[in-house]
């Protein structure tokens, strides 16, 4: 480890601290767990200027460094988002709290009474990248369910985080909480993220937030559970029973309306029955947006034969039916039927979010029941597998693995449950 | 790796067919994957001379290498054993199917139809020791849930475990089922573990089911998602305002009625309070029933006041509040206060099962709500921790880790869930 041994202790007091404080959290009514949002919201508002300079300082360090636009675009911090993090602070604070529900209860014949209940998982570590509104996000979220977290960010950000936290952290103890609920590891080196990752009897659940590369090292390296987000190599399927305008407004809307998110297509399979009346008219529709295609050998020939302009449409190796483009780029492939195109997905989709459109119910319900994705789509859009779009109100990620959470992961995907069994003596005979 | 690339190859084959398979038994209905746990029954009875004599193998091979009586008992079938395994499927076969419920379903304002819906895992491995049955109910459970399942037992049950799976797949392909769905890694290296719990997008659960260091090798080396089961360092709490007798009956049976199993406690904590009126009372119950005790200085200083025999009472290590005995014997630590006891189980238990015995209900509501535990219990034995005590009529395991499931995993355990959306042409704005 590159790490020196203080610094490894340091991040490991962080941790034991941060559990500590969650035994706190815990046991406070959902009316204190607000309390503690209302005083971060106004200690993040109250501090604002010192949060705009720090940030100000890494968007330079970026600037200087050559990063790309778009990167440092991420990190801006600026009153406008300021706002609207106040605002996404207040829409937490009026969502219903799940813990201390009641999942179940039930009685058993000897007179065992048992209640499923659900509870905070403790302390959660979020590993994440150079967006400074997930500190927020992640420990308003955190806070919310009764949990401490743990945060390591991207270093790109770390004045930025720096300052949110410790505003955060002294709201908290202005309100008389449990300030050590949100902690921030401040070394950057990337051995720092493996002491949390592996900080088990601590940590209780780690979710890495960011790209493939991030989301790969955490799941080789972890010894506490984590949960997977967010790679999204997502289809959509146009069938042969397919109504033709409503399929070209879903293709251009899950491809070009945002196509950095990992819920944006980036294949489209086509019905070879209706690939040359559709083929020609996609391809405008997506060219006039900017699109390029890595066509399959059948869709070239039907747009060649279509006699259309080509500057944007380039063959397709083997590699563009795994790639995530997250890019104004769409891999086409003409397929003979409904059981090929979901072969297609089985083999190369990562079981984020997955449409066909179809007039056919049946190949719609074959569809649904047989593609195993977070979530499956009939006659709609793959953009919409987000929280606050299936009407979370929050998302903490969006999980592609099958363990505890799927899809877009909202307030009571931060919990866990425990049994409580009450009873008058029983013994196990 | 000490195993051979054709080794490794075979393995992946496996659970390559295993995946296969795992998809035609998801969009099986519930009748038929009932079909199929029959066809299983069938075939395991009819072939029980073969996998008897295989049996006898096995145990001979394991009297021979000198293993413990406990040990190869846990290896043994026979008749009785066999009748027994028939029973249990006839039960997994009356059970609810947990597949295709729909946990939640709402419409969303743009009209957007939501369900959330139970569907199988996919391929779940079962990483465990000795114990022959387990092939025989991790298969059922499986196949019960439209899993496949990937077996990998210990090396000592090779013999009878071929046989098993061979009996069940000939009775999956007999009555025309994916018999591929039941697959035993016969490679006994411990690194054909590894490329078991190691492949990403073909296994999608793994749960061990074993020993400490079984488990600890798992997560330290799975990449795919794990479910921890099974070790329990087991408190029972005797508070200030317990029933004495209640008590007494409670921490025998905790500790007596079963001591190898995970549920069964391995601390005794008393309030000072009744230490002198509770401790010597269970410490003679306790060597009748030959438990020996591991005594604080405190419990020590009491029981040697209150002049009784102590050949079975020996003072207590600072390694015994963390060990697991699965024995007749009984650490002991009196307590100042309930926040002691609590702080002890926070610091040494391994969040399994623990009891409070109290008739104060505030030390009893304050108890449950503030042990972080699978299970936490009132006025009963640690022992009720169990997929059949709990009604589930069926048990995976009992899951000590708080992602997914926590405590006695049952059927709905075995299923993750998808989001199947609808919609009629409805893009992202």
């Amino acid at each position: 480890m590159a790490l020196s041994a203080e610094q490894v202790d340091a991040i490991l007091r962080q941790a034991r601290a941060a559990k500590v404080a969650s035994r706190a959290l815990a046991v406070l009514g959902p009316d204190r767990r607000n309390e503690a949002l209302r005083a971060i919201m106004d200690a993040l508002w109250a501090d604002r200027a010192a949060i705009l300079a720090a940030n100000t300082e890494d968007v330079a360090s970026a600037r200087a460094a050559g990063e790309a636009a778009s990167r440092v675009d991420r990190l801006i911090l600026n009153e406008r988002r300021m706002e609207q993090m106040m605002e996404s602070l207040r829409q937490v604070m009026e969502l219903p709290d799940p813990v201390g529900h009641v999942d179940a209860a039930w009685t058993r014949p000897g007179g065992l009474r048992i209640e499923r209940v659900r509870v905070p998982f403790g302390v959660i570590a979020i590993i994440y990248e150079s967006r400074p509104n997930v500190t927020v996000d992640a420990a308003a979220l955190a806070l919310k369910t009764g949990n401490a977290v743990v945060l390591r960010g991207g270093k790109e950000a770390l004045r930025s985080n720096a300052a949110l936290v410790a505003a955060m952290q002294a709201g908290l103890a202005r309100a008389g909480m449990p300030e050590k609920a949100v902690q921030l590891v401040t070394a950057t080196d990337r051995d720092s993220v493996d002491v949390v990752i592996r900080a088990k009897g601590l940590v209780d659940l780690a979710i890495p937030r960011g790209g493939a590369g991030l989301i790969a090292r955490v799941v080789e390296r972890a010894l506490v559970p984590v949960i997977e987000t967010g790679v999204g190599n997502c289809h959509v399927y146009v069938d042969r029973a397919a109504d033709l305008d409503m399929a070209e407004a879903i293709v251009i809307n899950a491809k070009v309306q945002r196509p950095s998110v990992c819920n944006a297509a980036e294949t489209l399979l086509v019905h070879q029955a209706v690939a040359e009346a559709f083929l020609p008219r996609v391809a405008r529709a997506l060219a006039e947006r900017g699109v390029e295609i890595r066509a399959c050998p059948r869709t070239l020939a039907v747009l060649g034969a279509a006699g259309g302009r080509m500057e944007r449409v380039v063959p397709a190796a083997e590699a563009d039916w795994d790639t995530e483009y997250l890019d104004l780029i769409l891999a086409v492939r003409v397929v003979d039927s409904l059981d090929e195109a979901i072969a297609h997905i089985e083999r190369h989709g990562t079981r984020h979010s997955e449409a066909i459109v179809t007039d056919d119910p049946a190949a719609a319900e074959a569809f649904l029941a047989r593609v195993d994705a977070a979530a499956v789509y009939h006659n709609a859009s793959t953009r919409f597998t987000d929280g606050f779009e299936f009407g979370f109100g929050a998302e903490m990620g969006i999980s592609t693995q099958k363990l505890h959470a799927r899809g877009p992961m909202g307030l009571p995907e931060l919990t866990t449950y425990k049994y409580v069994v009450r009873g008058t003596g029983q013994v196990r005979g």
